[in-house]
């Protein structure tokens, strides 16, 4: 399988060459992340693409200085939604059926019962599900960018308040969770690249229940 | 992109055929979910792959009667730890030197400032990071099952506290998170095979700052 080639290729890249990546490549990468499944199909999250150098610099500075934000040519943020709101809900619904051809109220049965699932949690229990979400297509895209032979380096380790302040994700209704850099390998000079790629035993991962 | 074919092929299957899924894909399935990156590399969850019929049956039981848990051939069960522990976190880095030849203090100063980090939070607010990663791989695991011509339902419908009774989770120190049934599509009795797959547009999942 072409996927697990390209799993054993990656590595969390720690030093980029600065080497742009194509505008095809970062596009079918959004792409496979956008084609992400999510619960109920909702979606509850965005994506900001980065190319700009003077918001890279700041984002560095909030981000231990990690040098693959300045060194990646697009630096991808996901971002999940604050809140499952009743108006989101009723929009992606409503989106939903209209692709569909349905008549308007054909899921209505379901949506009331994840309206009335949603809407009584609290914004704090919706924002960890939602963040859950962005991840199922945060894996992807990092699967994506394996594939088309970009290197990516997943990342969490930034100030999420203050990236969330730097690009105006509060007044969206968007709290950022990840980071995915994408460029390429500088070989001589990434203290990761020869390391071997560590996973613990398969038996100690996988139990079969037969 | 091989991968954007297999999202596109993919959908979350309502009703599967009963058909096994042969072992060597659900072992690449698997190695997938097992290549998929984590945070420092803890890796914190396993997998559980139940093909017993009479688990099946009780998991059904308490995921609201879906019916792909007993028709699919394998379920993949995706648990995350409980909490990350000194003695979690000092065994994956023990086991990360000794696979790369390193001396054995050689990831000491970055151990020593996870260990810092993490014991310090609440096991909830840890059980919730180490949820995340694992939902890393629940996404690449999806995607392998696609490329792989495998179908897949994506599930978190399901009563947690009861499955990880069921299972002895908790003595493990885990906690299930997301379900993922293996198996084949029952195309004359699937309601949802041939609606369109439906993505919010572009242009309100993706910002360029540029």
């Amino acid at each position: 399988m072409e996927l697990l080639k390209a799993l054993n290729w990656r590595y969390a890249t720690k030093k980029m060459n600065g080497e742009s990546v194509l505008q095809d490549k970062v596009d079918a990468i959004v792409e496979a992340a956008h084609l992400a499944p999510t619960s109920s199909g909702l979606q509850p999250f965005e994506i900001l693409v980065v190319t700009n150098k003077e918001v890279k610099e700041k984002i560095k500075e909030i981000a231990y200085n990690q040098s693959q934000i300045t060194d990646s040519s697009h630096l991808l943020i996901f971002a999940a939604w604050d809140d499952y709101t009743a108006e989101r809900i009723n929009s992606i619904f409503s989106y939903t059926v209209s692709q569909r051809g349905l008549p308007s109220d054909a899921m209505d049965d379901y949506k009331n019962k994840i309206l009335g699932l949603y809407t009584a949690r609290s914004a704090d229990e919706n924002f960890q599900h939602a963040a859950r979400q962005a991840y199922i297509s945060f894996g992807i895209a990092i699967a994506a960018a394996a594939e088309l032979k970009v290197d990516a380096t997943p990342m969490e380790g930034f100030d999420n308040a203050a990236l969330d302040k730097l690009l105006g994700l509060n007044e969206k209704g968007l709290k950022s969770v990840t980071l995915l850099p994408l460029g390429y390998r500088d070989e001589s000079n990434d203290w990761l690249v020869n390391l071997k790629k560590v996973r613990k035993p398969r038996t100690e991962f996988v139990t079969e229940v037969a």
